[in-house]
């Protein structure tokens, strides 16, 4: 019979800016105040139980003195808490204190506090908008550009999720000093990642400032900060969708999110990416993209960034290998894998070259061959 | 320190078409072998218990043997299942099978399906698509154009959820006749409500052929699916993101959404959107958008249609106006309403007048006066 036409074609404009600091909470409160959410007065910052003393009680101190109406929705820290359960809480918690359509969301924290309150935000009432205030280096290389957003399920991480522009992301890099040194390290591993996919420079430079950052130093975490920041970009910007290109970015990925789960989140995320860095540099090795002393080079730099590069021995291989089949890069039974080509040149690869399938016996070899 | 720029300004095309007709199941396969949702073969239907017997069934027999990977997942019908929780179940089972981003989602059945399964496809693997094969009249009128998708919550309803176009929807007709007759008539609520935002002329052929269309007349079917859509498309078009005019599809909703949480879902949809009509009607009335003649036709049409315009004598009066002020209209605690003008009328409303906001008082006024 009949058909009936749907025309919804239109121009989006998901733009923002990425501001890198130090102590950035009274440019949030003026960009708050010049509009940066229309003129929304109701604010849920969502933070984790570790952010909140040292950033979430002052920031909305900040904001109920401007005259805003802010409201904490605390959850507690870690990579295990980055659940549909958390998330469903902290949905109720906003609905009882009566947040509706007209609120907006600031994510105070890490990653695994700007993804569940990016894609929160995305899905409350329909979507409201959202501004990420980042504390820690992971979140300033991982999280601030990409849209990413996403929670954990008990068969795989990072699977239910969206895609979902900030209105503004702020990089604190004082907020890095109240990082554990464990942390600190872990959020290395994402900047190693971006060091081995670009320019060779980037490596050099980590190799020489590796102390440096180690200690906090201002002027060079907030060179690495930027620098994540534009290599992040530049790849993000050519593959909006991840069709192709964006999947260098799960460099060290395919392997380190298998060890994340097996490990029941015993690692942290930049910990499993090191050792997912360790595994794939095997493989290059093996396909001849990467020389023996290359892969050296990059796991003496994952060393002296404190990171580990063997799997532990509590995790049970075989287990990792199972895990690694049902990630969500498996197409007909073959795991896409990407693999580096020297030290820095994955984003030279050409579509079809960078990641490449990989039979599940080949991959059993290479997690049975790690130290 | 530094500001970094993301440019993200894209075009987005979400058109799709809508097939009306009887006994689409043919038409629905034709599309995907000729690439509706791209070179999938992996395809995740979504029904509920009612409807997989009716057709969740036969449509995988029938994708299967055209070669397709089609899986069913099946939840309890009715609108207390459309939760989080739900959710959540389905898609650790469209993990446990094997699905990955690669996947598509068929949602058949009735407004609660699509709903769902709608939401769910938004976030599964960060969005895969999916199309509608709505099995019902209240499908056809309210879930088939506007994207809405969307999950209940203990404190609200459709509070968590997206706007997410299909790639098609289909609405068979064959379908109503496998309907109960209280679904019949729940669905000819939002068609009712339809008429009432539309031309005059619209609802003197309800008036005039509701006998038919209780009866399942194809012809009436037929033309009551087309003009549904034809409604709510020119209702939506001009307002994509219910910043304003798409407020006027909210006639009836108010009262509607809160008569059915109060009820713990013991009415159907289509009975709490006709009692809110009713409500709405009163508050017409008394500021002067309608007279007493008009709001007397629209209870007959309702009562002629089988619906309820009174409020059930379980329902708690007072638990009514409190939950109406939880409402997500509600801003800064006056309850945004929609009126109707006349019988045909609604859109016609200049906006700032179609929606008026409500004092608590004059609510509880409305409730109480209402049979």
């Amino acid at each position: 019979m009949g058909v009936f036409q749907v025309e919804l074609k239109r121009v989006v404009d998901d733009s923002y800016e990425i501001e890198i600091g130090f102590g950035l909470e009274e440019k949030l409160l003026t960009d708050l105040q010049n509009g940066l959410l229309g003129n929304r007065k109701k604010l849920a910052l969502i933070t984790d139980s570790n952010v909140k003393s040292l950033y979430g009680d002052k920031l909305r101190e900040m904001l109920l003195a401007a005259g805003f109406q802010a409201e904490l929705f605390v959850f507690e820290a870690g990579e295990r808490q980055k659940t549909r359960e958390t998330q469903a809480r902290l949905e109720d918690e906003m609905l009882a204190a009566g947040c509706r359509r007209d609120c907006g969301v600031i994510a105070v924290g890490g990653g695994v506090v700007t993804d569940l309150a990016g894609f929160l935000a995305g899905t409350f009432a329909r979507g409201v908008p959202f501004v990420n205030y980042a504390t820690t280096l992971l979140s300033a290389a991982d999280a601030s550009v990409g849209g990413k957003t996403a929670v954990d399920t008990p068969l795989a991480t990072n699977l239910i999720g969206l895609f979902n522009q900030p209105k503004k992301v702020y990089l604190d890099v004082n907020a890095w000093k109240t990082l554990p040194k464990r942390q600190i390290s872990s959020g290395l591993a994402e900047t190693i990642k971006h060091a081995c996919i670009a320019r060779p420079g980037f490596f050099a430079y980590l190799e020489e400032h590796m102390e440096a950052l180690l200690a906090c130093d201002p002027a060079a975490c907030a060179y690495i900060a930027e620098e994540n920041c534009r290599i992040k970009y530049q790849v993000v910007m050519q593959d909006e969708r991840e069709s192709g290109l964006r999947e260098v970015l799960n460099l060290g990925h395919t392997v380190g999110r298998a060890i994340e789960t097996v490990s029941g989140y015993g690692l942290l995320h930049g910990e499993a990416v090191s050792i997912g860095l360790a595994a794939q540099a095997l493989l290059a090795e093996r396909l001849g993209f990467l020389t023996a002393e290359e892969r050296h080079r990059l796991l003496a730099l994952l060393e002296k960034a404190g990171l580990p590069t063997a799997i532990p021995p509590k995790i049970d291989r075989e287990a990792l290998v199972q895990k690694l089949y049902t990630d969500k890069k498996v197409r007909d039974g073959r795991l896409r894998c990407v693999v580096q080509k020297g030290l820095g040149n994955v984003v030279e690869f050409s579509p079809g070259v960078f990641s490449t399938p990989v039979e599940e016996q080949t991959a059993r070899e290479m997690i049975f061959s790690l130290p």
